[in-house]
Parts: C-alpha cells; sequence; structure tokens
C-alpha cells in the first residue's frame, strides 16, 4: 500500500469508527503531515481520492469536511411471491443472458462475474502455466474423486473463518459451484418433489429444479435479514417439502446476509421439520467487514446442511473449481459427482491450493473487497443520481451484485431495447419461478469506470423514454 | 521416426499385407541394406525389434523367419445377461476402482488411462501454459454455453472422418464424455425408466442410470460384432425402453467394432421403436487401421443419435473437455449442460483446438495409435503364455483395453489379494448390472514394458494360486 492509501484508510477508518462525524471539519493538511511524517502532497492526494468517493468535501477557504452519509436505501419490504409451489419458467432469458459471453471491452452489466483483471490474481497465472508447461504424469491423469487432498486441505483450514470445523475428507471437489448445487439437489431429490428458495433466488438453481422438475416453493424474503422463518415454517407445514436451497450470505441478488440468530434459528427449523438445507456460500468470502459472516453450516450439529460454493466470485469463473461440504449425504453426494462429471481437472486445483498456501488468496480478497466496497458506494451515488425518483437499492453487506427496483419498469423489454447498444442488465424475473420481479434488474458492480457510468447514463435514458412513451399511451 | 523404425515398419506392413507369410525366410541383412540403403546395425535393430514383438524369429545359421500368427483369441460365444430389466448394483467396487489415482510409478492394469506421456503431447502442454501466463480476460470470464466455437469448428472438420457432417452449432462442449453421457441420459428419461444397454458395458454409464433410478436392460453382445439386433428388438417389444446407450466402436470393455452394416440396422431399428440412441464414441478415433470406423450418428437422419466423445482417451484424462452431438435434443441437453456445470473452462478448450489446428492431434494419434497396437500382440502373447489355459481373451480393434476371461475365477477377490501388491485390475463384474462376468478381468495395455510383464506375472501367479486353493478345497 502507498503512503497516501495508508493515510486514506485510516482517516476512512476514523469515520467509520464514527470519530468523524458528517459535517465535522477534517485536521488540516498541515495537521496531517505532522502526524503521518508525510509530505503535503500525500496528505492532499490522500483527501482528493476520499473526496472523489464521496466521503469528505473541500469548502473552499474552510477545509476539508465529514459528508453525510447516504441512507442506506433498502427496498420497499419484504417480497411476497406466490404462496404454493410453482414449476419454474424462465430458461428462454436466462439463456439469453447466459448463453454467450459479452464482447470484450463492454461493461457487462448483468452477470455475476468478478474482477478477473486484478493484479493480485498474477501469482495465480504464474502457477498454472507453470504447472501445465511441467505436465508431470500425476496431474494429468483421473484426479482422486473427491479431489486433491492439497486443495481440500485450504478449503477446511479457509472453512474456520466461517466457523466451520471442517476436515478435508468432509469435502468434495466440484466443478464450479453450479455442479456442487446440482448434485446435492439431485440427491436429495425425485421429480415432482418440492424445494423451498428464498425469494428472489439465484436462476441457476432455480433452473436446476426446472430441468428435474421439481417444484419451486419461494419464500418471502426481507431485503435486509433474508427468508422468512415465519413464512418457511407456514410452508414446511403444509407442503411436503424436500430441501430449503438458499444464499444466506452476501445473498445473490438482493446483497443481504442473514444476522447470526436468524442463521441458527433456520438451521432449528430445518431440524424440527428434519428438511435438508443446501447453503449457497459463493460470494461468502466476499465480506465488506472482517471477520466473514457465520455459514449455517457453522450452526448445522446433525450434517443436514450441503455447503455449495467456488472461487468462480472470488478468482476466476473459468477456473471451473467449486466444493461442496454435503455432511451426512457424503456417500450419496460422492456417486452423483462421479456420474455427474467423473473426477475434476487436476491442475487447476493445485494452482489454487498453491495460491492459498502462499497467502495470495487472502491479499486477492482484501483487494477486490476494498475494490467492491468504494465501488459499491459510487455506484449507489449514480443509481441514485441518474434512475427515477422512488427507484429501490438494496445495500450489500459483501459481493459486488446491486438489485434495482422501479416501479412499473418492464425489464425484459428494457433489456431487448438496449440490445443494440451492448448493454445488458439481468431483468429481475429470472430471480423468480413465475417471472415476478419484472420491474427489477440486477447489476454488477465490479466495476466504477467512466464506461460504467456512461452505460449507467444509457440504462436510465431508456427507463426514462419508456416511461414517457408509457405515460403518452395512457393518456 | 528412425531409420530402423521405418525399416521395422515396412517389413510389418509386408507381413500384414500378406508379401511375407507364416514360415516365410524374410530377406537377408544384406538384401536389406541395399533396399533401404542403410547400414547393417539399422537392419539388426529392426530385425530385433520384430523379434521382440514376436512377429518373427531368428534361425541359427539360416535366418529371419514369419512366426505364425497366434489365431485372434475370442471369448467364447455372445454374453448372456439376465433379460429383464434390472436395477444396477457395484457402486463399492466401481469407487475401489475409480475413486483414488493409482500411486506414481505403478502400473495401473484396471483403469481406461492413455499414454499421459506420450512425447507428441508435448505442443499441448506448450499452449496450455501459454494461454495461462497470458491469462487474458476473455478466456477467464464465463465461455460461451455451448463451448468455445474454435473447439466446435475443430470437432466439425474432425467429424467428416466418422462419416458425420456436422455443423459447429450442433455440438456442445461438456466436462469430459461422462457429463455428455450424463446430461444424455437425464435429458431422456425420468427415475423408473429402463435403458437398453450392451453388455458387458461401461460402469461409468451404468452407475448414472443408478443414480438415476433407472433400470438396465442388459443385451446379449456378440464379442466381434457387437450388440445382438435379435435380442434388442425382442427386449424393445417387450419393455418401454426409452433409450439405446451403447459402445459401438473400439468397445469398452470388448474392443470389438460393430460392422457398418449392422451399424446402419441399429439406428433402423431405433427408428421402428421411436427410442433415441446415445453413442459413446470415447475410443472411436484410435482405430488401428484408416479411416476410423464411421459412427451411429453418421446413419442418423433424424436427429434420435447423441453422439458423446471426449479428449481423455486420445489426449489425457485431465483436461476434462468432451462434447455431445445431441441432434434433435439439442435444446433440453443444453439446458441440462447449463444446470449441471455451466460453460466449460475456456482455457483447455482453446489449447485443443489450436492443437488440431496445427495438425498435432492427428500426429499424435498416429503414435500412439501405433504403439497401442504393437503393444496389443506384445500383450497379447503374455497373457496367452502366462494365464491358465483356456483363457479367453478379446482382439481389439482399436483402443487400448484388454478382456480377459478365466473359467472359475473370482476376479473381486482377486483384486482384493493383490492389493497389498500395488496391483489393481477392473473386475469383469463392475460392466454388470448385477454382478455378472465375475470370472472376467478388464486390463489396460497402453504400455508394454517389463514393469507390465511383471505385473502380469504376479497376476497371473495369484490366478495360479487361487485356482489351487479351490482345487484343495474341493478334495
Amino acid at each position: 500500500m502507498k503512503r497516501y492509501e495508508e493515510v486514506a484508510a485510516t482517516i476512512r477508518q476514523r469515520m467509520e469508527h464514527g470519530l468523524y462525524r458528517a459535517g465535522d471539519r477534517l485536521p488540516s493538511i498541515r495537521e496531517l503531515c505532522g502526524e503521518f511524517a508525510v509530505s503535503i502532497s500525500t496528505v492532499q492526494t490522500a483527501y482528493a481520492g476520499l473526496e472523489a468517493e464521496r466521503l469528505i468535501e473541500a469548502r473552499p477557504k474552510s477545509g476539508y469536511y465529514v459528508l453525510p452519509r447516504s441512507a442506506p436505501p433498502v427496498l420497499p419490504g419484504v417480497t411476497r411471491p406466490t404462496q404454493r409451489p410453482l414449476d419454474v419458467s424462465q430458461w428462454d432469458h436466462v439463456l439469453n443472458l447466459v448463453g454467450e459471453p459479452g464482447a470484450e471491452h463492454v461493461i457487462s452489466l448483468g452477470r455475476g462475474i468478478p474482477d478477473v483483471e486484478a493484479k493480485t490474481l498474477k501469482p495465480l497465472f504464474q502457477q498454472l502455466a507453470a504447472l501445465h508447461r511441467r505436465g508431470h504424469a500425476a496431474g494429468l491423469k483421473y484426479d482422486s474423486l473427491a479431489g486433491s487432498p492439497q486443495l481440500r486441505e485450504q478449503l477446511a483450514r479457509l472453512a474456520s473463518s466461517s466457523g466451520c470445523l471442517l476436515h478435508p475428507d468432509d469435502i468434495l471437489i466440484t466443478t464450479g459451484c453450479q455442479e456442487a448445487l446440482s448434485i446435492a439437489i439431485r440427491t436429495l431429490t425425485v421429480p415432482g418433489d418440492v424445494v423451498a428458495v428464498d425469494s428472489p433466488s439465484f436462476y441457476g438453481s432455480m433452473q436446476i429444479l426446472k430441468a428435474h422438475q421439481l417444484k419451486a416453493m419461494e419464500i418471502p424474503t426481507d431485503p435486509q435479514t433474508g427468508i422468512s422463518q415465519e413464512a418457511l415454517e407456514l410452508a414446511l407445514e403444509q407442503w411436503p417439502i424436500k430441501a430449503i436451497q438458499i444464499t444466506p450470505t452476501h445473498n445473490n441478488p438482493l446483497g443481504y446476509t442473514m444476522p447470526e440468530a436468524r442463521k441458527r434459528e433456520l438451521v432449528a427449523l430445518a431440524q424440527r421439520f428434519d428438511v435438508a438445507i443446501i447453503e449457497d456460500d459463493i460470494y461468502g468470502d466476499l465480506a465488506y467487514r472482517a471477520p466473514r459472516p457465520r455459514t449455517l453450516k457453522s450452526f448445522d450439529d446433525d450434517g443436514r446442511v450441503l455447503l455449495c460454493s467456488s472461487f468462480s466470485k472470488t478468482l476466476i469463473p473459468s477456473l471451473r473449481v467449486g466444493w461442496i461440504a454435503p455432511g451426512r449425504y457424503r456417500d450419496q453426494v460422492m456417486h452423483m459427482k462421479y456420474v455427474s462429471t467423473g473426477a475434476s481437472a487436476t491442475l487447476p486445483q493445485l494452482a489454487v491450493a498453491d495460491f492459498i498456501g502462499q497467502g495470495h488468496y487472502e491479499r486477492h480478497l482484501r483487494n477486490v473487497v476494498r475494490q467492491y466496497q468504494r465501488n459499491l458506494d459510487v455506484v449507489l451515488g449514480w443509481v441514485q443520481a441518474l434512475f427515477p425518483l422512488g427507484t429501490g437499492v438494496s445495500y450489500p453487506q459483501g459481493g459486488f451484485l446491486l438489485w434495482v427496483e422501479v416501479k412499473g419498469l418492464d425489464s425484459v423489454r428494457l433489456n431487448e431495447r438496449m440490445a443494440a447498444s451492448g448493454i445488458q442488465i439481468a431483468p429481475g424475473s429470472l430471480f423468480s419461478a413465475s417471472g415476478k420481479y419484472r420491474d427489477c434488474l440486477r447489476i454488477n458492480y465490479t466495476q466504477a469506470s467512466s464506461p460504467m457510468y456512461d452505460a449507467l447514463v444509457t440504462v436510465s435514458r431508456e427507463i426514462a423514454l419508456m416511461q414517457a412513451e408509457q405515460a403518452a399511451e395512457a393518456v
């Protein structure tokens, strides 16, 4: 970290801790030069950075002042999905989003792709190149079906940061988190079964239900605290639910993290009704505050939680290295893993194990999390400034996805209209079995660059145009 | 190829074409020196090699003579599996084989692993290293769900060699052939359905049936011409069969290739009963004679054949690059691919596309196929010399797997007894739903080295010991 970054970080921390509050005058440049033993230009650069982040403002001839932090904007209330098990639809729209990679140099607002150009990834590429160049036989045959022991050891070690005591043998490596979710769901269900899900819910797991003729019971979800336990309990009483599939930490798409107490209650509820929980923790490590939140799995004392995750959101998606900690279902999950794709590719696993073991993973996380957290404030500001009055916006506690609600908007049509300009958002309807949340959209804020700003300007203009057309039609 | 190899190859070819027949005296060393314009030692080395392969023998003071080629040993007759749909068992024994990779420097006789140390693979490792080192963003995000266009173009081009006219869009990339088979079966069935299979049949696809609660209808199979059409027709009349899952070219484990006329008839039969065919072509490119055999897919005029394959047997297993040409089921298979593992890893696909495009794939195939073909003769000789009289052995037309039948043998127990010596074979019972073929074993002949010979000596001694114990017990 450079000197001016250190100075900025300290000031930022003091604001977070309430030492400097909104409206306070900050120490003068000269005072800080003394305190940190740095040059005037270093302090000036630090203050300029904080100004760009909209955390402070310079008042001519007076100094720097702490800006009021915009109140976390939240969605109006708990979501209200249909209160009965539904077939999942929406595949065509999901395919439209995931079928093809975005063209290069276009900012994809729609997909959940991390910053793959972060400099802290470099040791990973070096290790991947070195392993492939060597091409030694051990890494070229079929790997252990459970996955490389080296990687499972590192994962067991990392799991302790989310409150989990896992042995390497409690973990199976998968082809991304998608395979982990897919084999978990297939292990627990047969066609016609009902799975309870948070709502809105990740389209990837919803589509697994569709492909295997399962029904989704969408549970009302609070955009700040997560799935409603009361509604879930009612559903468990009323329907023969086989599993609860949920993303309780840095939820996709809503960004919330369920409070620990509610996580504990959820596991207890699952115990009471004897159902399994499939926990998607793919964004879990991208917490804006240390330590990262605990998983449901950490409260699981009878092996009913199947924890699923991957490095697709923390490192790079195309590695296709994911994992599952399947608890009491280990044998069935191992069988399902074998029949689905056999053993996973070895060399990416070894490269990641090395990357973690040498401390690069934690360094990389610190780097990108700082970037995403700063971007959140910037992009939130942009959305509030550009989008129609009354727009609801989520307030993520980790990850890099924002959920935006514009009353009356048809986000599927919005997407179609923007196709020509090469901008794609994820329409909210993908996140519902029956296509609800059509007035919402999910955007990715891994970048807060000027192309990103331009893209948001284009989106907001198109929305305004659609609203004007709607108003004209209504007359 | 070195000069002495060229000389040996020409002599071998002349024997194959019948120019030199069993018992013939071969040209003298002096004559060949003249014909090939090489040194005496070159010809001597060539003849020594052919002698080691048991193709010729030196008679003192007389010269070199062509040895009688041992008649292709075949299994006694058509297999006789149970004639009703069965649940698949045997997972524990399969897991024993596929759960862990063999220790280094141990020759694994059991698994279907190609020679991953072949020199002609080198450009692949170089390209993989180069692509990973560069780490440019396009290859790091999620790939096209169908797979990289570059690779699909190369695959469409290669398909013409098996008589198939495929467009790149007819092909979807998968995580190895296992995923191709898995999504094909899941697309076509629901739990309780019946799938017809050749018998013996690849344990990997049999276990897919088990995991998804499907029943296997095992069809009698001729070790030279494949699945019995008559028995299959009877089964199709009698049972509600949803799909036929079959490996008609360089069959695993029997090694046969169905004659073209029978392939054509099989497709016609499937049309008459309106069932789909899942064709496993994973060993198809490893043909001992050019051109490689045609696929069932090449006779498919209404899109009912789902062709599945990968580079796990031709290049290296740990690439996990496979594909499926799903015909009329493309949309459902694409959906199933998405929910199973999402888009596949990009860089391995790009490396393979480049390897094929630059002609390395065809060069590599020529290299390893020659090696496997030579090894077959050597290993066949070893098995005939070492194993009990009356041992049946398959006569593969491609690939690198031998099927050995020893009347009265318990191959599962044989495996257990050899565990301490670090030698593993694939017991025949893995290849049957109900554990038939327990007196058979499958061995891999990618190597015909002295450790391989030693391993076969150990296996045959253990078999002799077991037979002696059995005889003693019977007294």
